[in-house]
């Protein structure tokens, strides 16, 4: 008796080769066809999991959020309140950041047109908020001058940091390289980490 | 004798169209055909003035930068240390400035991938630094505390801000409001011309 398909696995396996393929070579020019030649499969069998390339790029932007996500765990893991090592586990530090940003731009563009779209980039800012107000809990509890501060306003304050960094960093690697990111982000944060502590609640 | 054909303004006024498809359904669905149908020209007119998609596409942007472009210079030339009102005429806070970041979406995925469409966004951004680093210096004639400041990384740190309550207010119209982005901008510009004060070169 063969083996039973592992769905779940083999949906997963084209999502991570259609990442790397969108990044790069962007959305428009991906064919379905390209990926189930890259992955090995017949075009039927990948328009058996994906129906279309809005399906593909939906699942292929979960699956880049879940590539991020994993390298954010092991930071927090370590030290729950590294608001630094967090921030720059997102950031296009390395070419698997820069990649990872690629595949949310292609999605950007659909997201400003497909509702869908919208509400999962949503969600996707919404956790991201919230795993830095989780952050600032952890570090309020030693340091003083946090308590008391507005968390939710602190971390849309950083997410919008965050972004703004990111999308300068993609396209002027020299001017944002990863040390200079590092640097910058690390000065910045101390900036609204004061000025979060001097506003208060 | 027929009138000479304005070529420039015929590429502006294709643009304009192009702009506006482009920001309701993306680059990826728009045709050069369904562009050509909505200027009323023949697809044969459009093909003469941009070769392909990526051609109209770098066109566009353009046109969408040059029309962003108008409304700062009426800001500015009612008063040239108008900080305030030059990033709300950037920020997407109506129709007109949601419309622009969706071009610029859709360009931002070529230039991840497409070295001139790089190039083009680096210059757009060391523009908007300038005009920035301009506005500063107009203000520190009245301003005592912005003297010696260094405008250049101040310039950078608000360029970050844009760009980060852009892409979140395209996503997010609720939490972003019109209302909600002047308030937010006008609270972090305090800081962080607070913050480069007291840094100083």
């Amino acid at each position: 008796m063969p083996a039973p398909v592992d769905h779940n696995r083999r949906r997963q396996e084209i999502a991570e080769i259609a990442w790397d393929i969108i990044s790069q070579v962007g959305l428009d020019a991906v064919t379905i066809r390209e990926i189930a030649a890259a992955a090995g499969y017949s075009t039927t069998i990948v328009t058996h999991y994906f129906a279309s390339k809005r399906e593909l790029l939906l699942y292929t932007y979960q699956a880049a959020a879940a590539h991020a996500q994993k390298r954010v765990d092991q930071v927090l893991a370590h030290d729950a309140g590294d608001l630094q090592g967090y921030l720059e586990a997102l950031l296009p530090l390395d070419q698997n950041g820069v990649r990872d940003w690629r595949v949310y731009f292609a999605f950007w563009q659909i997201a400003a047109l497909d509702a869908d779209f919208a509400a999962e980039q949503r969600s996707w800012m919404a956790r991201v908020r919230q795993v830095i107000a989780g952050i600032l809990k952890a570090r309020a509890k030693s340091d003083q001058a946090l308590r008391n501060c507005d968390f939710a306003l602190l971390a849309k304050r950083l997410l919008t940091l965050l972004q703004g960094m990111a999308v300068q960093a993609v396209f002027d690697p020299e001017e944002w390289s990863a040390q200079r990111q590092k640097n910058f982000l690390a000065s910045e944060v101390r900036s609204l980490l004061a000025t979060a502590a001097v506003r208060k609640r």
